[in-house]
């Protein structure tokens, strides 16, 4: 095995994902992964022989996982930032896992250009939560950002992950409740129908702070909404089923 | 005051709803209201001096506990099946409400007719839950049912919703999580922006049975989704929360 410190590069460091022996390399100036990656590699359902893309992959977090987890035949990582795409690929042949995870630097706003339409089986994605024109009143200006600044918005997000998937494939989301009508009514605009759901809330008896989505390209409409999962028993400790998607 | 009797119907029994001495007729032959009437009212937000729509009332269940809890100016019940509408009625004037709760035989569907567009400041609605066309291949068959025998289907109640009520106006539903993405998408498209969310699940580890949403005619897209509403501690024994619903 090639020296992992060999791929890390000044400012970064190599943490163990405690999971099948797989490391990654974060910057904790610039991006380190959080638990929405985590929750959401445990929601997804991706069947064995499956090609999956990873809308937005930064550092490749979810790509990693989902080798680990998963029996999908390969894993595709789009992320627009060459940084994180380049921090991405140096985690994946540390790992060891170059015949199986690709980076490609891009924006995730032309993946059905980069990648063609109808080329993977499953979408995963967790994209940028905050809404770009927040408290802009110029609409240009607004549509600019959205386009340059913040690069894809989320009708960027589901229209590609649409366009990319096989007829009924798959797209898992992580996002904030606070969004979920728009999550629900731009998948449906996008031919994605939204089939399972669950909240995560940190404590239950507290608001929920993410949300897990799954939509089915050309699905039926009848939605699914899981049990609530709850992340913590009390304060500092986590519940069963948190360690469970933490140690599967 | 008149004897309570002398309101009641063969089959119909009289229950007390244990709330500022209200009581209802109810024919455990046709119908008896459910926990989730219980649980919208709990739920609505009225403000003083509102005028009030409850779209589909069947025996008025919501209009009582509304009366009781809010400080409405008035509150008016549609129901579109005769029999129901005349028990709605006589346990309007049973608790002496004849003044503050109005019952309209009519159709849901055809509610902004009767009633004028822009005519109320709240609709609260526990709309039929199961699609209409379920199992049906004809499209023709389908509608003619939606429209007859099952009345008003849920499109023809979010519609009718917004119509009716005034900009900014407020409406509140309970519903069944598999419909949740309809509800927000069909919301969406007749002007009623979803606004505040509450699922509603039996026990703290079992999927959600009943949702609550507020939306607001014309207003800003940005949900807010409340901590879960968790019905049973243990079988048989209901969450302190379930208890101050019951008992406001």
């Amino acid at each position: 095995m090639i020296d992992p410190e060999s791929f890390r590069k000044a400012g970064e460091r190599i943490d163990d994902l405690e999971r099948s022996g797989l490391h990654i390399l974060q910057d904790p100036e610039r991006f380190c992964f959080g638990m929405d990656a985590v929750l959401l590699s445990g929601f997804a359902r991706i069947r064995e022989g499956e090609n999956v893309l990873d809308l937005g992959t930064g550092t490749g977090i979810l790509p990693l996982l989902l080798s680990a987890k998963t029996k999908a035949h390969s894993i595709t990582g789009l992320e627009i930032q060459p940084e994180s795409a380049d921090m991405a690929r140096r985690s994946v042949e540390m790992n060891g896992l170059s015949d199986k995870i690709s980076i490609v630097t891009g924006d995730a706003g032309r993946a059905s250009e980069i990648f063609g339409k109808g080329s993977f089986d499953a979408v995963v994605s967790n994209p940028p939560y905050m809404i770009a024109d927040h408290g802009i009143r110029n609409p240009e200006e607004a549509k600019w950002i959205a386009r340059h600044e913040t690069t894809a918005d989320l009708e960027d997000f589901l229209r590609e992950t649409a366009s990319v998937l096989t007829d009924r494939g798959h797209a898992f989301y992580v996002h904030r409740p606070f969004r979920l009508a728009d999550l629900f009514c731009l998948s449906r605009e996008n031919g994605l129908e939204p089939k399972r759901m669950q909240l995560v809330y940190p404590f239950s008896d507290k608001e929920p702070n993410m949300v897990l989505l799954e939509c089915v390209k050309g699905g039926r409409p009848r939605l699914t909404v899981e049990k609530p999962l709850i992340v913590y028993e009390r304060p500092g400790v986590y519940t069963r089923e948190i360690y469970d998607i933490y140690g599967y």
